[in-house]
């Protein structure tokens, strides 16, 4: 038996207002006063002078504002390098992604692109990146989906939705800063919030799960009850389920998501619905799988007043089921993970078909 | 307000028999033939050939056992400096720490003083290192001390018991295999699971405590509570215990320990009582400073049955308990962390003098 040896993020700053320690941080990591940091920033942000003048310029520094209304597409990252490349003749100093899960997996991808031949799509897998990625700095601004501390960036791809999954992925710095959380709108405080809950779902009733990833799994469940559940200030909240995500995201060192991220990547590459609320509208339904974590996340949807769009699938033609039932099947380890080596005995083609039509 | 940018281990790995990957991991890192990896072990492994024999000795490697009756200390790590210097004239390619507390926090301070001048006692302290370490592995073989995850290295110099505390202290890398810590004695194993009690008890009651020290104190007391008062098999309990000492060491981040540790320095220093047993028998006495912690422990120790040393500060003298007090006072983080920025209201010599008495 062999184990994997996990990278973790190396450094790392927690506080509110931590923010502003950003440029004594970047500032030794700039290679020379022509090689840039891109900055790239969630476009909710633009305009916002209390986070972007705190961002720290300086020469030839850069900010690209990205939309996070689409999930992260591998064409994407391509066409961000070659930019980058175009603009920054003597190398770039570092990525610094400011945002939700897909600003963050949009920086990993950048930064290991910038350093590996071809494009994006061919690095979707296991451990196929070569060479280090440049110096990328995580700031998340929403909590739940663990991509600061992950070893994966999930992208769409012209054939799949995967993940680059690499010991060059995680981030070289993370920046936990709770303030930056304050102005999440609610519903989608909820959707990425319940990403970490169903992570910790997945991860704890996985048959990969040892005590190391079960002890993050359960610090963070029992984070997100106390959010989600419990009463507790504003401030507090944030700060605990900043947490929350970190500790999630740990928790899949060794082990899997399960049923509910198997089919919602089929949700997302067909009909571009986003992770979050992807996975809560795929949940919602697997109380076959998990049925003491369907029962709660029920009762956190109606604390919260969450109504979860209905019919999604209800126009769908039968090559747009293949579709998504494709992309789900082929997520092996996820299958493996929630239901052991035996899992195409329980799930077949027609099965996924009859879950999905409920959506 | 500035937080601090915290290292952490950049590489983990965990399981039952993960110390049979060492050789696939350090190989790459080795930097010539003639740099030898010197490996640091704990004397009670000496002869016995089921660890001994798997350590992956080529080229020049060198194993360098080393007893851990006695807590480490700066002379130590000179002389081993010097002999390593004096032997591996090609530079050497890494440490590896085998053992508990006291090996690993050996193994540290080594890698350190292979790249900085002087003499180990001019380090101690807060960021005094000034160029990073080199190449360290850590190998606990017994679980409590958080020293496999923590940025410091807790060593007796002429002057005082105190850490090299700084961000190039960490590990490069460390293998957790709880099967490791079989062999250990009862004795031995509560004291230093007591260790990581403590520490988790110190961190959560401090001032200094935030939501990211909380989240792993907390799952770190948590699991301890299962290990200590629980009913589960051994091999589960060598596994949990040796997570609960992870996520201890890192809740002390942004965290401080607090009576017991301040106290239990003037003891080691004293009469050269082992850190996890000065410990215990501190904190036996301090029922006025963590009443429920207190009360916890007693019972863990009497369901295990535990009987701790008795009297031992009995025949001390006027100075001798002046140096206890003196070291321990000198510790000011940890008694502002235990009892906040007017601690010198609260302890003052005679009440300390008055604590060891008891002992």
């Amino acid at each position: 038996m062999s184990y994997k040896n996990f990278p973790m993020v190396p450094r790392v700053i927690f506080g509110r207002g931590s923010f502003n320690q950003l440029s004594e941080i970047i500032s030794p990591k700039r290679l020379n006063v022509n090689a840039p940091f891109i900055f790239l920033v969630d476009d909710v942000f633009k305009g916002n002078a209390w986070l972007t003048s705190r961002i720290p310029l300086a020469y030839d520094d850069k900010v690209i504002y990205i939309s996070a209304k689409e999930e992260p597409k591998t064409s994407q990252v391509d066409s961000l390098v070659e930019d980058i490349i175009l603009t920054s003749r003597q190398g770039t100093s570092g990525i610094i992604g400011i945002g939700g899960g897909t600003l963050l997996d949009l920086a990993k991808a950048v930064a290991i692109m910038l350093t590996n031949e071809g494009e994006a799509k061919d690095y979707q897998g296991w451990d196929l990146v070569k060479n280090p990625a440049i110096y990328h700095v995580g700031i998340p601004t929403i909590s739940g989906t663990g991509a600061e501390v992950s070893r994966t960036t999930v992208l769409t791809g012209p054939e799949m939705k995967l993940g680059i999954n690499s010991d060059f992925t995680p981030f070289d710095q993370v920046i936990l800063d709770p303030e930056l959380t304050k102005g999440v709108p609610k519903n989608q405080w909820f959707y990425t919030g319940m990403d970490c809950y169903i992570h910790c779902i997945e991860s704890l009733t996985g048959s990969y799960l040892n005590s190391f990833s079960q002890s993050y799994g359960d610090i963070s469940l029992q984070l997100c009850k106390e959010i989600f559940l419990g009463d507790m200030s504003e401030t507090e909240a944030q700060d605990k389920l900043m947490m929350a995500s970190w500790h999630g995201g740990m928790s899949i060192a060794y082990s899997q998501v399960g049923v509910a991220h198997a089919m919602s990547y089929g949700l997302s590459y067909l009909l571009g619905i986003k992770h979050g609320i992807g996975n809560c509208i795929v949940f919602d339904h697997l109380e076959e799988f998990y049925p003491e974590g369907v029962a709660l996340f029920k009762t956190m949807k109606k604390k919260h007043h969450i109504e979860l769009p209905k019919g999604i699938c209800a126009n769908l033609d039968y090559s747009e089921f293949d579709v998504m039932i494709n992309i789900s099947l082929s997520l092996e380890p996820l299958w493996e993970n929630a239901l052991g080596k035996n899992w195409k005995k329980t799930i077949t083609r027609e099965k996924l078909k009859h879950l999905y039509q409920k959506m």
